[in-house]
Order: structure tokens, then sequence, then C-alpha cells
């Protein structure tokens, strides 16, 4: 059984200003409610049907998690998780990525779950880029977002201060596969409409471009999480052993 | 002015069954109405607002267009286009994707805008795939459907006839770096969960990996999206003079 109340403070998490005064997010279905507990997340709540077979203290029937539910198909469990701490690594280091203004969940939720393949552990965020603990977010993360740490930060302080090189996508920008990538770097990637802004243009100092394949008219722009991929891609097949 | 028909007209063309009926897409956007009238596409009828200075035969307000519209924000111009006959390619050549199953019109809209990026010309669907004349799919291809040939068929049957490498990436695959790649070949990509079917996978004769850089646990896989564009990357660098 669940409560009217119930139904109000978990429906009330798809909103940032709720998931702030909470602390809290929502995690759904076996895979991303799995990844983030073998990863330590505590549940706050967690609200399953017989289905599940982890943890629960709300065993609640198919109709009920529908009610809960943000998904279309709402699988097994819906679980209620607090927002870490932002682990604020006191300077970028290794391999990172920062966005700024990366403005659709599933952008930024694909994003994460790329960083993760490619073992990326930081990516900072600007303050307008959309919320990671977004239900639309977490869900697209397929769980990485268990895996990654996403910090939101003043990007122009951030990599003002930093020592790395400062990479990103820039249509003056030389050809990514002819020129010298480093191992640590920082990879800023802009807003799906209006690229990266003005100042973080400015700290750029590495400027790359994903060459097209196609002579004559063709694509302006790729995808913000494609550019993304296929620049992370490229970083780590050069620093293979 | 528009009328009460129009609107019913141009609202039903969101259904496939309509689409097919009608032989008729709507497309958006001076970007993406531009690209389809540059690539010869010739319009059924153009819905747009004074601010667009292209050709129009239905002049209409900005209240008008939210009408017709499938945006959250409309755009200057709303046009209806044929859907173009399959100009089916006797043989599969050059490089080509063949898509069995994606289901997300994003997906979708991004593998169409990134093949256009990477040159390829065709994209094989197999009945089951997302229709690409889905207004979600034609926004998100941001004018790139108006270069790639996308040709529904029998995937079984194309593959099965045809004397090119086929590639895909499954879990079984080998390191994608580290093997050797040719230029002409078909790139088969599968459903968001359940990835190629049976028959499919098994005209599959060059298996690939794109490996991950993580260590331990790990996202178990990659967005189609994402996997498909840095496959065609690998390619194409390979490839380069």
């Amino acid at each position: 059984m669940i409560s009217k109340s119930q139904i109000r403070y978990v429906k009330q998490l798809e909103m940032k200003k709720y998931r702030q005064r909470e602390g809290a997010f929502v995690a759904e279905g076996p895979k991303v409610v799995g990844d983030l507990t073998r990863s330590g997340f505590q549940p706050l709540a967690i609200f399953a049907t017989e289905e599940w077979d982890g943890p629960c203290d709300n065993r609640v029937s198919g109709d009920e998690l529908r009610k809960l539910s943000f998904l279309q198909h709402p699988q097994q469990v819906l679980a209620v998780f607090p927002i870490p701490e932002a682990d604020v690594p006191a300077e970028a280091s290794g391999l990172c990525l920062a966005l700024d203004g990366v403005q659709d969940p599933g952008n930024l939720g694909t994003i994460i779950r790329l960083a993760d393949w490619f073992g990326i552990d930081h990516i900072f965020c600007s303050p307008d880029t959309a919320d990671a603990w977004n239900p639309k977010v977490v869900q697209a993360t397929m769980g990485s977002i268990a895996r990654v740490g996403i910090v939101y930060t003043n990007l122009e302080q951030l990599i003002g201060n930093c020592r790395l090189p400062v990479y990103s996508t820039l249509l003056d920008g030389e050809d990514l596969y002819r020129q010298e990538l480093s191992e640590e770097g920082i990879i800023v990637m802009g807003n799906e409409g209006n690229g990266i802004s003005a100042p973080i243009r400015k700290l750029v100092n590495r400027k790359l471009l994903i060459p097209t394949f196609r002579t004559g008219d063709t694509a302006e722009s790729l995808n913000v999480a494609i550019a993304t991929a296929i620049v992370c891609a490229e970083f780590r097949r050069r620093s293979r052993p």
C-alpha cells in the first residue's frame, strides 16, 4: 500500500526545486537502482513489486508502481536516493569533461553513460546545464550516474585555474585526427544550439574539428553527445598501450 | 489564414498510417525546410510567418503556426513534402548502415545526421525500425534526411545477397581498433534493448567490440547512436588518404 503523500513526495521529485529542497532523486528499474546500490548509494525509500528480489521497504502492486513512476513502462522498482555531496576535486586531473549549457536531458544522460564507458571520472557542468538528477537524465545514463562524478560549478573559474590543456570542438579547429592529444585534459562541450559561451571559448587552447567525410552540401554539425563520443574515443584510442 | 481542414491534414501526419495514405511528411524550421528544398524536395504546402523569406503559399500568424506545429517552439515555417520513392540500389555498395529495429525516433534522427556527416549515402532499415518520416525523426536529423537515402526493406534478404563484409558491434566481437576494416561494408546496428535479431546476427561476418576504458564495474553498453558514431568515425579515419 502506498499513501497519497508518498505519491506526492515521489512525483514532486520530477522538479529541480523539490529535488534540491529534499536533497533526493528518483531512479527506476533493476539496472539503474541496482547500479546505484552496488556503488554505495543508500536508498531513502524503495517501492517495488513482487518481481523485484532486492531489498524493499514498500511492497506495491503494478498499478501502484505506475502511479509513482515517470516511465511509460515501469519496471519492478522505483527508489529514492539522496543526491550525493558534490565531491569537488581541488583541481581537474586525468581526462575529464566540462559541459557548458547542455540543455537536453537525453543528451546529458547519454554523455554521462559514454563518460563511464571511456573511464572518465568527472564531468564539470555549468549551472545552466540540465540537472543530472532529473529522472529523465538518471534513466538515460542506464546506471552510469552511479560511477561518474557530476559537479555543478563556475566553469570559467575551474578552467581558468586549471593547468591541463583545454580542448573543444570548434568550426575553426584543427582536424582531430592530425592533432596531438594529451593523456590528461579537459574536453569542453557546449549548448545544442549555441555551442560554448564566449568567456569559456577564450579559455580553449586546443581547438579540434571532427572532419566531415561528405563533399558538397553536408550536415552543419553533429549532435553534442555524438561529438563528445567521437572525441573521447579518439583520446582513449591514442593513449592505449 | 488557415482552415480547420488544413490543421487536421497537418496534424494527422504525425501518424504513420496517415503519412503512408497521403505519401507526405512534415518538416519545420528554416534549416530543415531549407535543406530539403535545396536538395530538390518539392513542397506540397508551405505555412510560414512573415519572418520567413523563402517561398510560401500560406502566410500564417505565429498563433496559427503554433496550431500546426509539432514543436514546443515553432520556427517561422512548416512545410509538407512528399515522401520520396525509395531509391533502392540493386546492391549495397560503399559504406552503408543497416538498422535492425532501432525504436527511438531521437536515435534514428541522430543516426541519419551522423551518416550524412560521415558521407554514408544509404541506410537500410528493417520494417520494425522507427519511421524516418515521423516529425520527431525529421527534426532530429537537422536537415540531413534531405541527403541520406533511407530504404525500408527485408534486411535478411538484402544482407544475405550482398557481397560486402557485414560488420556489427557484439559483446563477443574483436577490438574495433585492432581489426582490419574494409573501405566498403555494411554496418548493422540493432534495437536499443535487444540488439540485432537472431537471423541477422548469423549474417554478420566481422564482429566488432568498442573497448571500454574503465576497469571494474562499468557501463554495460553504449547508446546505439553513440556506438554507430564511434564505428563510422573509425572506418572513415582508416580510409583517409
